[in-house]
């Protein structure tokens, strides 16, 4: 069975070396041939609005996936015909979109921040008056690792904001003072049966995923996480891997946000669980069933972030896991991950100190707002 | 850093598919194309003693390595000049010839079972008389997965045998009343560090591996099998993994043969182990230090041999992992393998007992003599 991956950064990269051990083929869509995935893929290269190539990509392959949330839905749409995609291009255009991934979170009883649409500069004046500062105005499209989003400490930084955003569709949301993020992954097979992971714990430096660290081990949040995530992966007859983003406010869990493909805070689960998060989705979209969720301990992934550290200082670390996504270095860019599995979660917080310390970074926490 | 590897097959494949994440390059050099290897490396062809094409693959790459103990040692040594070769070819030598595999073990103190070389019929005589029966005949060269071997119950069979090797070099051996087959993956790096993994407990079933459990837990026969890894590679400056087959006869190690390689009972290690044979070999050939050789847990390793079982009714096993290495069937060709980790030894001897049922096999142990 040949995969199709439109998108061919290192999310598709670590699908197929998933992939690969289980005897499927990858073929990968992307806009250049210089992308992370060509190590270990043919990589087909077009506009990912060119439907023509898109449709020539699509008859080679027998199911598509992407890598990307921001691949056009229009030119999803158009393919899938030829060759199924997985997940389903709803669950994407939900996923490009704050304002429908809002209400669908309400409309299945799960909890997110009092929010307000945002159309015009009254419209924003409105909204504050309402729901108070601080708050956050956020773009409803093309918005990740921190972007289309501007904080609003008080009343008037609304212009500032305005000034930086407006003039586009616009969502303002009251900030939620979480004490904690944490994500779950999920994933639906085919035949319709559901495996989530543990719940991480993350840890954002000016707005990009600097840290997970999994199981978070809160029985009673896993089981309110898993029951939401059930919900969106019937509602959205969903298969492959899911991930919603979750603040903890107050011992509840308030969703931020979704995103219909394997994520930077699933990780950990390459090295730290039974089956890693990119081998379930490609079990998934491949009609195979799940494999085991389970931990496999204590497990802490450090982003690395503009520029990598010399590999063998990293490497002579024993038990860490190491991957590069062969990117060039750029300020802001993701380039590689660290992973270590420890027994304890002690344990755990000391690797992770003595992988910061490597990988160039030192504070662990940071608020947009605090 | 880009890494040629001469030989494709699964052992070239898996070691690609660990030391990409480590942000290395492959390529592959075969005689065929349709191998294991071209789903994660882009394949030059050529014969194994054309000269001319391996001085042109070596042009391309920065160190070199094989998954094959068959490659000709003069095409190794013809290119080493060009880009580094590891494991050294002194060590791919000694293992292509059984003599002086066991002069060097000898040589070391590592225990051999009693044998002499035989070059013509009155030495078969010779050595029979003086060695006795049970015994085995075997070439010197060229033997693997049982291959070049004749079993001799009593002298009477030795014509048999005669007819069925006889004209090449030879070697007859006292056949071991061996209790167990155990063997250790070692790893050297170029600083000359070493890492042994635990030992491990191997089932050949008509020749071929067909089953590995890991650790095997003897502290007494770990220490004594390191100690024996650690002579045989600072003797041979070794750089990268090398196996020791040994016997288990009264509680002692006699060793049966060394692979200059990555090794099909180190394959548990990819999920069993922190970092596995394959990601510490390639680290080693890297310049890159090693990486943990902790195991995880117990893991057995079922080979999958001559056709795969339906995926799907396997990957419902929950912890199960899947390895097809996309070969075509043919009877008695590795094909892939399954390995599962579990808590307890107990548990993986229940979950061997089902993969070897689903595995299409149902003996667990065979000699080839009793």
């Amino acid at each position: 069975m040949r995969i199709g991956i439109i998108g061919a950064g290192q999310l598709g990269r670590m699908m197929a070396l998933s992939g690969i051990p289980l005897g499927l083929q990858f073929t990968m869509y992307d806009r250049s041939a210089e992308v992370p995935g060509a190590a270990v893929a043919p990589i087909v290269t077009g506009a990912f609005d060119d439907l023509r190539a898109l449709a020539r990509f699509a008859r080679g392959v027998d199911v598509m996936t992407f890598d990307w949330e921001n691949v056009p839905v229009a030119s999803v749409r158009a393919v899938e015909k030829i060759a199924p995609v997985w997940p389903p291009p709803r669950a994407l255009a939900i996923g490009q979109d704050r304002l429908r991934e809002k209400r669908l979170f309400q409309r299945l009883g799960i909890p997110v921040a009092p929010y307000a649409a945002v159309n015009d500069w009254h419209g924003l004046q409105r909204a504050i008056a309402s729901l108070g500062t601080p708050g956050i105005l956020k773009t409803l499209r093309l918005g990740y690792d921190g972007k289309g989003q501007s904080p609003l400490r008080q009343p008037a930084d609304a212009a500032a904001a305005w000034r930086q955003l407006g003039g586009q569709p616009l969502l303002y949301e009251r900030f939620v003072r979480f004490t904690r993020e944490v994500s779950l992954i999920a994933a639906r097979d085919q035949g319709g049966r559901i495996a989530c992971y543990p719940l991480a714990e993350n840890v954002h430096e000016l707005g990009i995923l600097a840290q997970t660290r999994a199981p978070f081990s809160d029985a009673g949040l896993q089981r309110a996480a898993e029951r939401q995530a059930k919900r969106l992966l019937v509602e959205l007859r969903y298969v492959g891997v899911l991930c919603v983003e979750y603040f903890v406010d107050r011992g509840r869990l308030v969703a931020n946000e979704l995103a219909p493909r394997v994520h930077n805070s699933g990780h950990w689960t390459i090295e730290g669980a039974e089956t890693s998060q990119f081998e379930n989705h490609i079990r998934a979209i491949a009609g195979m069933p799940l494999g085991s969720t389970r931990a496999r301990g204590h497990a802490v992934m450090v982003n690395l972030i503009g520029r990598l550290p010399p590999a063998g200082k990293l490497l002579g670390i024993p038990g860490l896991h190491w991957h590069d996504y062969g990117k060039s270095p750029r300020p802001g860019r993701k380039l590689g991950h660290l992973t270590q599995v420890c027994a304890t979660r002690r344990d755990c917080d000391r690797a992770a100190a003595a992988m910061r310390r490597i990988a160039g970074r030192r504070r662990t926490t940071e608020s947009p707002l605090c």
